[in-house]
C-alpha cells in the first residue's frame, strides 16, 4: 500500500515542484478539475490591473499604444509554441465552437466535390453539433467512427472533405495518435481538424511536423486562461494563402482602415480573426501563459504520466472502483475518469469533503492532473477523500 | 459668438452633469470618441477584482454558484431595457460580426426560397462582408440599397431574404427610420437585421414596438463595456421557436450537461449562445451597464441633440468647415463629421492638443457626444482646439 510519506518523497524529487508558486492554490482544497477550469496563475491581477488602466487613461489610443490590436497573433504565436506551430499559424479568437465553426468550413472549401464530414464516436458534443451544421450547410452529411483502431480509410472515401478529431477524449482521456491519424486521413484524401482542448499544455504536440491541416482548442483547461478565456485556432502554412474564414470581418481585411466596401482577406493567419476580441480577458491568458515560460513539455508529460498513475495504483489498492481511462500510459491523457453508478452523488460529497473533480453523465467522476500545480501528496489526498466518502 | 460661459450655463442646467462621476475621466483630455471606445465607468475596477477572486477561489464551481452561466442572459436583460426588448429576447455573447452572421443564416432560413440579402450603401464594412458571404452561402448574392429616400419596395422583392441596416450611420451619424423602413422591408414580405452598434444608449430604440426580426450591437461605444467588450443579438418574440442558430454548441443545448449525442436547441434566447464565452469581460460590463441604472434614454437623446447642435453651432461661427453629419437633428444620431482634405493628418494634432476624436477614410473628421459623461464646456473646448489646430 503506497503510503503519504511515499507520495510525498515524489513531490521533493519533483522537478516542476515549484511550479506551484506561479499558481494561487486555494486553502483546503485538492483541485483535480484543471482540465475543466485551470487554477488562477498568480500574475493575473497585476495584469487586470494594468489592462483596465490602459483602458481607462489611453482609451481608444490603447489600440495600437498597447498593443491590443497585435494580441490575438501575439497570443497565438506564444500558444503555437506549445503545440508545436511555427509562428504564424495560430491565432486567439472567439470561442471553440465558433472557431471549429470557421476551420471546418474552410476545410471544406479547400476539398471541392466532397460534402461528407467524418467525426469520432463519444466526440465533445458541440463538436460533434458543429460538424453536422457544416455537413448540412455544404449539402453533406456526418459520419460517425469508432476513436480508435486502424479504421480511418474504412470511413474515409472520396465523399469525405474533413475529419474531426478530439486529440484527448473528455470522457475517458484516451489519447488520438495524432500522427498516425492525421497520414491515414491525407492517404484518404481527405483534411483534419483537431480539438487540442484537452491536451495542449500537458501532451507533446508537433502540429507542423504531423502535417496537420487545421486545429482548435479552448485556453481555460490545462492553459490557465480563465473562465471563458478566448479560443484559438491554427491553420498549417501550406493552407494558409488559400483558406478563407468563412465569418469574414473588418478586422480581418487586407488594409482594415481603408474600410473598403470589397473584403480582401489579409494575408496569413489574420484573416481567421472574427470581430473585435475581449481585450481584458485576452489579456489574462497573456498573464496566464507566463506560468508556462521556461517549462519543458515533455517534463509535464512525464509528471502527468506520474500522477495519473500513482491515482491509479491507489485506485486499485483501496477503492477497486472501475478505471474508465486507458491504464497503458501512452494512450492516456492527463486525466482519470472512474465509474460509478451514483457519480453525481458522489460528486457532490466529495466537494464537501474537500476534493474538486466533476461528473460526467451516465457514470463518471473525472479527475484532471496539471502537473504543473498538482502534487503527488495531491493525489494521495484525493484518494483519501475518496476512499473516505466511498465508505460512508 | 458663443461663449465658454454660456456653455458652461448650460452644463448647470443639465440633469445629467452629475452622470460624469459615474466614469474615470482622464485629466487633460476632450473626449469625443466615446462612439469608438467608451470611457470606463467606476465600478469596472472593484468588479474585476471580484471576478478574479471568484476564479481563484471558487473556480469550476464560478460558474453556477457566481452565475457566470446566466450571465450571458442576465446581461441581455439589462440590455434589452435599453433598446426596447422585453426580457427573454436579447443575449449578450461573442462579437457583433459573429452574431450578425449567427442572426442573417437565422433569418435566412425563415425565408425559405429566398436568396438575396439587400444592405445599405455605406454600411459598415464588417456588415457588408457578412451580408455577402451569408448570401453566397445561401445561394444568392448582395444588392446594395441607398440608406434613406422611400425605395425600400424597389430593392426588396421576392427574392429578397433579408435587409441588414444600420441604425445610426457610421461615418456621417445618420438615423435610419427602424420604424419606417421595417414596415417596409415585412410589406414586401422580407425580414430585416438592425445594426444597433452606433445607437443602443443615445437613441430610444423600441424593437418590439416597431417588431423588429433581429438585431446586434455591440457594448464598448456608448455601453461602455471596454475593448472588444461582448456583443449582443436580439430575436424578436414571434421568431424566437422558430429560429435557429447556424453555429450550434452545446451550451446552447437544452439539456447541456446530458452531453447528447444530438442536438436539441435551448428554448428561448439561449440557443444563440456559442460557445463559452470570456466572464472576465463580461463581468466588466456587467459593472458598466451600472452607469445606465436609472437613467432616461429620452433625457439622453434630448442631451445628445443639444451637444451635437452646439458643436455644429460652433463649426460653423468658428472654424467653417463642411458638416458631413445631417443639420436636421432628428436624423443626427449622436456623432458629428466634418468633412476636411487631410483629416488624418489634423487629426494627429488633434490628438497631440488634447482633443480624442477619430478618423475615418478619405477624408473625415469623427466627434462622438456621449451625453452620459460629454458636458457643454467639452464642445466649447473641443471647437477651440479645433481653431488653434486648423489655424497654425
Amino acid at each position: 500500500m503506497i503510503t503519504r510519506e511515499q507520495a510525498g518523497a515524489l513531490d521533493l524529487d519533483d522537478p516542476l515542484a515549484e511550479m506551484t508558486d506561479r499558481f494561487v492554490v486555494p486553502d483546503g482544497l485538492v483541485y483535480l478539475d484543471g482540465n475543466s477550469l485551470g487554477l488562477m496563475p498568480r500574475g493575473v491581477p497585476e495584469r487586470s490591473e494594468q489592462v483596465i488602466a490602459q483602458w481607462s487613461q489611453r482609451l481608444i489610443r490603447g489600440w495600437m499604444e498597447e498593443g491590443w490590436w497585435e494580441l490575438p497573433l501575439r497570443l497565438g504565436d506564444r500558444i503555437g509554441r506549445l503545440i508545436g506551430a511555427a509562428p504564424g499559424q495560430v491565432v486567439v479568437c472567439d470561442t471553440t465552437t465558433v472557431n471549429l465553426y470557421k476551420v471546418l468550413l474552410a476545410a471544406a472549401a479547400l476539398s471541392p466535390g466532397r460534402t461528407h464530414i467524418v467525426i469520432e464516436e463519444g466526440a465533445f458534443p458541440t463538436d460533434r453539433y458543429i460538424a453536422e451544421a457544416v455537413a448540412r450547410r455544404i449539402g453533406g452529411r456526418t459520419r460517425v467512427m469508432p476513436r480508435s483502431g486502424p479504421s480511418v480509410d474504412l470511413f474515409v472515401d472520396e465523399d469525405v472533405a474533413v475529419v474531426v478529431m478530439n486529440h484527448v477524449d473528455f470522457r475517458t482521456a484516451e489519447i488520438a495518435d495524432m500522427s498516425l491519424v492525421t497520414a491515414a486521413v491525407h492517404e484518404s484524401g481527405a483534411l483534419v481538424v483537431w480539438d487540442l482542448s484537452h491536451s495542449a499544455g500537458v501532451l507533446p504536440i508537433s502540429l507542423d511536423l504531423w502535417d496537420v491541416d487545421f486545429a482548435v482548442g479552448c485556453t481555460y483547461k490545462y492553459l490557465n486562461g480563465g473562465p471563458g478565456a478566448p479560443a484559438y485556432l491554427y491553420v498549417n502554412a501550406a493552407h494558409l494563402e488559400r483558406a478563407t474564414n468563412p465569418i469574414p470581418g473588418w478586422i480581418g481585411h487586407a488594409d482594415p482602415f481603408l474600410m473598403e466596401e470589397d473584403y480582401r482577406p489579409a494575408p496569413g493567419i489574420r484573416r481567421f480573426i472574427t470581430g473585435t476580441q475581449p481585450i481584458v480577458s485576452m489579456s489574462l491568458l497573456a498573464a496566464a501563459l507566463d506560468a508556462y515560460e521556461g517549462v519543458d513539455i515533455g517534463r509535464v508529460r512525464a509528471k502527468s504520466i506520474a500522477l495519473t498513475g500513482l491515482f491509479i495504483d491507489l485506485v486499485d489498492q483501496r477503492l477497486g472502483l472501475e478505471v474508465a481511462s486507458p491504464r497503458d500510459p501512452e494512450r492516456r491523457g492527463s486525466q482519470v475518469s472512474l465509474r460509478h453508478p451514483d457519480a453525481p452523488g458522489v460528486y457532490d460529497r466529495l466537494v464537501a469533503a474537500g476534493l474538486q473533480g466533476d461528473v460526467r453523465p451516465p457514470d463518471l467522476l473525472r479527475f484532471g492532473f496539471a502537473p504543473l500545480y498538482v502534487s503527488f501528496s495531491d493525489v494521495w489526498d484525493a484518494v483519501d477523500i475518496l476512499d473516505s466518502v466511498l465508505g460512508e
